[in-house]
This record gives C-alpha cells, sequence and structure tokens, in this order.
C-alpha cells in the first residue's frame, strides 16, 4: 500500500481496469495513472505437491487488495525496522499471488517486464513485506511493467518427502515450483497488462538473489525470462553435499513429531498449520539438543527439476546468454552492530575508530585501514569496521567465474551510498533496494535532499537498461564495464558513482576470515503463533 | 509508517529529538518538521492484573519503532480491506506502548493533546491499524500533539477471575486500566513534547468510540482528559444485566479447557498464548454448542473501576463539565453489502433502485424513498438500501439524553460524503477518519480533487476547536448548535456541509428494526494462530 499525497481520482468500479487473463478477467485500480493489479492468483497448489493452473472463472474478479502471503514458522518485529520499515500482510499456504503495476493494458504496448523475488531466504518474508519495493515507482519512472508475488516458503517449499511416496517426488522444489509457475503466468498473461513476454527482467535481493539463481539452474524456467539481477545474495546460497539427505532425516523427525508414518503420511496434507508449525519447532529443538544439523530451507538440489548452485554444480548451458547485475552493500550486516553503539558511528573520531579496529583486528588494522583508504577515500574508517566481508569475497569470485563461462555479460556494482539516517550507518542489507526501485524519496532512512533523488534516477535506469538491451549503460553513470574473468570490473553506488577494477583486492585480503552472522536484536521469543522457540 | 514523499532530511541519532520523560530519555525522529516518537512504553502489566508505571532506565531509549500491538485471538484479510487499508504489526500481549506525534518539544509550547483510542470493539486492532488514523497529518495540519497507544485486548483484557482470587479483582477491566495509564503517563510526561496536560481531547470510532464513553463513566481517568469525540460507536455499547454472571461463566470454561483449578489458577498467568487462545475459542465452540451467550469483551460494570454504559448505568456527574462531539456514517455498514453487488452501486437507475428497496422493504417502500429524499436531496435514492439503521437511531437517543444531563455542549455529526472509490459506496464504517484526521488526500478510497480537501480541512478544524476551545464551531462550516433535549441539531459533512435539525426523524420511523449485522466476506478461517475457527 502506497501513502503518497494524490492528485487525482483514484479510479475502480465493476467495469474499469478490467484484464482478460487465460483463465478470467480480473480488475484494478487506475492511481495516478498507473494500473495497479493486487493479488491475481497465478497457480494454485496442494500442500508438498507441484503447483497447477487456477481454475477458469466467469464474470470479472476483484484484484484491489494484496493475496496472503506465505505462512511463515516464526516471525515478530524485525531487528532491521528502524532501517528497513516492514508490511506485515495476513498468512495462509495458499499463497500464490502476484502483484502488478504498469502504465498501459494495451497488448499492443508490449512494455519491457521486471519482475520481483523478495527475500527472507526461502523461509520468509514476501513480495509486500518491505516499503522499498512496492512496485509503483519503477513503473511510473520508467514506464516498465513491474510484478512481484508471494510463493511458498520454509517447510511448505521444500520439505523432501520423497522417501514417503512417489507422489511428494517434488516436494522439496515445490516453493520453487511456484516461481516457475509466476514466470510462466507472465508468459501467458502479461501481454494483456501491457507486457512484452519476450523480455521479462528477473529481479531479487537476498535470498531473493538466490531465487533469480535459482532460475537460471531450473530447467522449466528456461525461456521464461530473458535477463536477470541479484542482490545481495545468491553467490553464497547455502550449499552442502548432504543437503538432500538433511532434509530427508529433518522430514522424519517432523512426521514423527506429528504422530504419523509412511502408511498414514496423506495425512500431513491436512494437519493445521499450527500443528505442522509446531512439529518443525520441536524438530528444530530436538536437532539442536541432539547436535544435528538444522533444517536449511531450499529447493532440493537433483538433476532433474532443480540443478543446484552453479559454484557447486557447474552452470547450466541453457541460460548463459541471461546478462545480469550482480552486487551487494558496503555494510550488509553494518545495522545490527552499529544499531549497539551508545552513540551515532561518525561521532567517532578517526583516531577512536583505528583504536576501535585494533583492538578488533590486532596488527591486521594497518593493512585493512590502508585496504579501506585505497578502496573507499571518501569513506570514514570507521566503515572498516562493518565493512561486508561474508558476502563480497564470494561475489567477486562469482562474477569472475560467470564471466569465464556465460555468453553474456554480467555487470557488478557495490552499493556503498550513506544516508544521514541516525548519524550515519554503513549502507545496510536491503539499503540498496529504495534506490533501484526509485523509492528513496519515500523512505525516510534513505532520503537525503539532492542526493538520494540523482542515485535513485541512475539505479533505476541502470536496472532498466538492463532490462531493456541486456546492458546497465546510460547517460547517468559512467561507463560500467561487465566483469571479465580476471578482472573485477565495478560500478560504485554512492555520492559520487565511479567505475573501478578490482578496487577493494587489497581491503579484503586484509581481512581475518568472516564470522559467523549473529542477529543481536532479534527478541527471544518472535513466533507468531505464540509458540515459544524454547519449547 | 508514512509513505509520503519527503522533501528534507529525516533526522535521527543518539543525541537526536531526545526527550525527557518521568521514567528516563527517549529518542525519535523529526521528520519533515514534525517530531514522531513510537513504541513509547506507558505501562507494565502481568497478565491479568492491572498495570503499574515501567521501571526507569538509563541513558536514552530508541523511539524509532511501533510497539507490540496486543494479542489478537483471531485476524486475517479483513473483510474491508479495500475501503479501509490496514497495516499489521507483531502481536504480544505486553503492549503498552504509545506513539506521539509534534511539532514542538518546548516545554513551554503547552500545545493542545489530541489522544486516538482505536477501534476493533474491545477484541481488536490497534494504534497502527489503520492508515486512515494515522497522526503525522493531524499534528502538522493543526499543530497539535497527536498521541495513540495499544492496550489489552480481548480475554487479555476483560476476563473476570475474581472468582479465582482476590488478586484477579481487576482482571475483568485490566485493558481498560491500560487506557487510563496511558491517560496518566499522557498527564505527566507530555509536557516535554510539547503538550498541555491540562487540555487533552480523547477521540475514538467503533469500538474506539466505546472507550471514549467508557473513559467519561471511570473515576481513575477524572481529570486526565477534558473533551470527547465518539465516532460511529458507544451509543450502543453492549451491555447485558447479566455481563458479569456471563463472563463468569466463560472464564470457568476456559479455566477447565486449560486443566486449572482454584488452586492452580496462577499458571493462567503463564501458559502460552498459543495454549490461552485455543482455550477461548475451545470455549466459544462449546458455548455454541450448548446455546449459551458467547464472550462478549468489554470491561466489567461495576460500581467500583468502571461504572458502565451511562443508557443503562446513568452518567457520572464528574464527567458532565465535558464537551462532546459525537456522529456516525451514512452507510456504516454499506461497503459489506455494496461489495457483493454484481455491478457499481450507482450504475443502478433510479427506477431500479427502487425495486430493489421494494423489494427489501415491501410496503414501507414509499415512506423510506420520501424519508431519505428529504434528509439526503443530493444523494441518488439506492443509497436508501445502504442507510445505518442501526447505529444511527440509538446515538440520536444518546445524544439527546446527554444534552439533558450534562452541563457541556454535545454536538452532533452525520458523514455521508460519497468519494468516487468503486464507482462510488455510500459513506461506510471508518470512512470519516481519514477527513477527521487530514488523512484524505492519502487514501485511494478517499481523494475526490477539490471536494475531499475541503471536507478534510473543515473536519480536522472542527475537532480541532473542540480541543481548543470546548467548541467545533470554526470559520469553514456552518453554524454547528449543540444537541438539545429534545431537538437533534446535527452537522452534516457532505459535498456541501450543512446544519440542520431533526433532519431523518421521518426516515428513521420508515424503517423496519434492523436485524443483525453480518460479515459475508470475512474468510472462514481467519484464525492467524492457525487455529481453525471451527474447531
Amino acid at each position: 500500500m502506497y501513502m503518497r499525497k494524490l492528485t487525482q481520482t483514484v479510479i475502480t468500479g465493476h467495469d474499469k481496469a478490467v484484464v482478460q487473463t487465460k483463465a478470467g478477467k480480473v480488475r484494478g485500480a487506475i492511481v495516478e495513472g498507473t494500473y495497479i493489479f493486487r493479488g491475481i492468483k497465478y497457480a494454485d497448489a496442494e500442500r508438498f505437491h507441484l503447483p497447477h493452473d487456477v481454475e477458469p472463472w466467469e464474470g470479472v474478479k476483484e484484484a484491489l487488495v494484496y493475496g496472503y502471503v506465505s505462512s511463515q514458522i516464526t516471525t515478530g518485529l524485525a531487528h532491521d525496522e528502524p532501517y528497513v520499515p516492514h508490511y506485515l500482510w495476513p498468512e495462509n499456504e495458499h499463497c500464490q499471488y502476484l502483484n502488478i503495476w504498469t502504465k498501459s493494458i494495451d497488448p499492443e504496448a508490449k512494455k519491457q517486464v521486471m519482475v520481483w523475488f523478495h527475500g527472507g531466504g526461502w523461509s520468509g518474508g514476501s513480495s509486500v513485506e518491505l516499503y522499498a519495493y512496492d512496485g509503483n515507482s519503477m513503473a511510473e519512472f520508467g514506464d516498465v511493467v513491474v510484478v512481484n508475488l508471494n510463493h511458498r516458503l520454509n517447510v511448505l517449499g521444500y520439505l523432501d518427502l520423497s522417501n514417503y511416496g512417489e507422489e511428494y517426488k517434488y516436494s522439496g522444489v515445490a516453493g520453487l515450483a511456484d516461481l516457475v509457475w509466476a514466470l510462466k503466468w507472465v508468459k501467458e498473461n502479461i501481454k494483456n497488462f501491457g507486457g512484452d513476454p519476450d523480455n521479462v527482467t528477473i529481479m531479487g535481493q537476498s535470498g531473493g538473489g538466490g531465487k533469480v539463481l535459482a532460475m537460471l539452474q531450473t530447467p522449466a524456467a528456461d525461456g521464461l525470462f530473458h535477463k536477470a539481477v541479484m542482490q545481495s545474495g545468491g553467490a553464497r546460497l547455502s550449499w552442502d553435499p548432504n543437503q538432500r539427505k538433511n532434509n530427508q532425516m529433518v522430514a522424519d523427525y517432523i512426521v514423527k513429531n506429528l504422530h504419523l508414518t509412511k502408511e498414514t503420511i496423506k495425512e500431513i496434507e491436512t494437519v493445521s498449520w499450527y500443528d505442522l508449525s509446531a512439529a518443525v519447532l520441536k524438530t528444530i529443538y530436538q536437532l539442536n539438543q541432539e547436535g544435528k544439523p538444522l533444517p536449511m530451507w531450499s529447493p532440493i538440489t537433483d538433476d532433474d527439476y532443480y540443478y543446484g548452485n552453479p559454484a557447486h554444480t557447474g552452470w547450466r548451458k541453457e541460460s548463459l546468454h541471461i546478462p545480469m547485475i550482480v552486487g551487494s552493500n558496503l555494510g550488509e550486516m553494518a545495522h545490527s552492530a552499529i544499531f549497539q553503539l551508545p552513540q551515532s558511528k561518525n561521532d567517532y573520531t578517526d583516531e577512536e575508530a583505528y583504536e576501535m579496529i585494533k583492538e578488533k583486528y590486532g596488527d591486521k588494522a594497518d593493512a585493512i585501514v590502508a585496504g579501506f583508504k585505497k578502496a573507499y577515500p571518501d569513506h570514514r574508517i570507521i566503515d572498516a569496521l562493518y565493512t561486508d566481508i561474508s558476502m563480497r569475497p564470494a561475489l567477486i569470485e562469482f562474477c569472475k567465474d560467470r564471466a569465464k563461462n556465460a555468453t553474456a555479460p554480467i555487470f557488478e556494482y557495490m552499493f556503498s551510498f550513506e544516508s544521514d539516517w541516525d548519524g550515519g550507518v554503513t549502507a545496510w542489507h536491503n539499503a540498496e533496494e529504495p534506490f533501484m526501485f526509485h523509492n528513496a524519496r519515500y523512505l525516510e532512512s534513505a532520503f537525503v535532499p539532492g542526493e538520494s533523488d540523482k542515485l535513485e534516477d541512475a539505479m533505476t535506469t541502470a536496472w532498466l537498461s538492463l532490462g531493456a538491451k541486456g546492458d546497465p549503460n546510460n547517460d547517468l553513470i559512467p561507463e560500467w564495464k561487465p566483469v571479465e574473468a580476471d578482472k573485477s570490473n565495478i560500478m560504485i553506488f554512492d555520492r559520487v558513482i565511479r567505475s573501478e577494477t578490482d578496487f577493494d583486492d587489497e581491503l579484503m585480503a586484509a581481512y581475518p576470515p568472516p564470522g559467523p552472522r549473529v542477529f543481536p536484536n532479534r527478541p527471544k521469543n518472535y513466533s507468531r503463533t505464540g509458540v515459544d522457540l524454547e519449547i
């Protein structure tokens, strides 16, 4: 939902903004000249089964309200809320809904289509979870068709029950198949929403980046998209040679916790969501107690539906022609740490910052400071404390590997713009979204008069240029060279937008290997169902 | 959260927008010149006990994020979402949080304070549930201090456990006491937020209207507020001579469903929210099966903490000096019916509408049409099908009764403005909120260029004038006469704002008595906990 000052009557009604889809007619709203369709069901699915087409209907279905988002095991006040405002929405496992923003419903308009996969790993989030990725501004600014969607998450999307019967063969990729089905819906229907079914760009951030990469590795998605953008995620997609074995062990625990057996397994499709999620929580508790691997919800890699992360299983040659933008943010998890400082980050002097770096990194401090000053001459050295050293090295390798193998170019970026929010916070996970979605002017934590406007124009234009012509270059940025097999050509999105090569190699080499990620401000009991995690 | 185009840097930081409260310092944000403090804890409470002051703290607490809203038994996609956009938020029984909007934090500023009690009966909703009542615009437009708040709802706020021990004496008014505590917090702290503790107006809609009325009947709230606004609710506050007896019966069922007894009752304070809400749902199911009265969550009337609805227990003389605005909307539940029409309401001709009225009301049709044309000469007669006949007659009586008894005036209104949303929908429950909060320009279903702007200026000014001087009259409206003991003087807020007397007596007399309220589009299973209501 957009809360902006309106200047025109919003046009709605039974015979307004009506569009014919394959299954039937839908009606949306025209808001400030943009058609908005909320909550179109793109597929139906039984629990733990592949999705299928929805039943055709007579008459006109209303598309004014977002559809259910996927049921989630746990949720609560997000630790990053001050930086990344959230929008919660009712949950239901029948969540195959998409939303569309478009300035035309002329079937001959054939505007490029930008599809957004939300983040939250493969276990949380939704198409509307963050204000930052509301599709309205991008559709208006670029005159393109924007689509986002919900799909099955966590146990609902990625529990491998194949040991319990042939009919559950694809239960471990059910939520991934929802994504394919959404793209199939776009292919078959977007023409009537003014879109070009033959020019679809998929984009995603964090878990959504992983989803974009997964589409490249999924045969069923071939031909359904033409360009891809992977933001702050994907390259380090958790991959475990024992993924299937571990997931099947998790399945055994969950089945047992539900008091089911191979004979009664069919009941797992109808137990209440509460009982199912409680069985998951109990399983996590048990695995923890027994020192066994915890469930890592993600699609099951095999040689059939999903080929897995290319870092481990190689690139599928059928998607090597897809041009890509790939990148990450300077701080990524910085806000979790900065949030806990007793004063604003930029209130520390460089001397104090140096002492803090030395305390944390010992004799590596000088190399880190030198590397940081070289890579980010316009930043305070305190940012060296909060520089992402987890995602970035993996991304450098990822891009070079893609450059080595693909026939289409891969364009890499670093987002290091710092707003004035909370006295300065190193660009956090999700911080780039308001900019490539042209929403920075709406977000308290992003807007900087005269600065964020320029940057959001440049970034949104670059993303849309990739969609339009497979190349992000445009008049608002310096020349953006694709990554080469041995050269990290990169665009740095900051107050000054600059193009560099291998700019942070020394910095990355100076850091020790990263430790585990922590979310220190997450409330202890954050289960929406009221089930305490420490059951 | 406001999603509006920004023009200035949002000011935040450890030493920015810091205000001293009785218990410690809080820091907010300055957005477009308005200080916003989100999620200040105004009280703490153990389950089923009265609230108490929060523990003092050292340092500065962040107030950038809304606090938890009260746990709710059931929730889901609201049936009225297209008309009344919702904003959901994480739930927790420890929900005594308030939010403040103010343009000054000068202790000498002494601006009038407007406190909003949210709707949703005494069982649902939150301070941030509807975009329509975001406090920012009112604070900016009127240069006043706006406060809204969460408090305990449903079983958490109004279960009478007094039979289980002296310490639960007030469990049946715990959520009401939260409201008192919030007003006490305002009294003790609002000066440092630029507010005048001696000029506080309480306002509420629907259930919130009931809460406003309850404050007039609660001795502990005396002196904590000075004017009152009651919108579309309160007058018909459910009152049952057997309220306490029925509530105690409900308590017995719940205690039993939790496998507790008088001896083990203390455990009811620590069972998980899931178990408690499941016990409530089971109780509802059992009472339904047994044909017994269902729980009506509302504060327990007695001669001690809460004196009950004046329609039944008389007006407390200690609050007869409080000036009031009271009113309702033409359609109230209209959207639930109009939503199901096969075409837009205004696509029916007057002839078709007459046939529909005749079909519904038989030989009363002509009197209804005549009464409607007299009361609403500028409306299509189809609105006679959707005119509220449930709340309005009770309100007329309520206002006259107050006029007869009170020393301060009571001003009555009818909101009948129809926007162009969905081809025209008779002014629905909540439709007036965007106007008195000066938010109509932000809401798709409210905004009408050149019309809604004028009306929101007039209504917000009237509400604030009541707060400023105990009289809503101002330059933007005709003379607004208070209700008299035998005369319904009323202000009609529509495209033309007009002042009338006894304007709809004939219309109301023409209708048959109202049937029960229905919510036909509510999903069958709308339990957020995943518990099916049909357990």
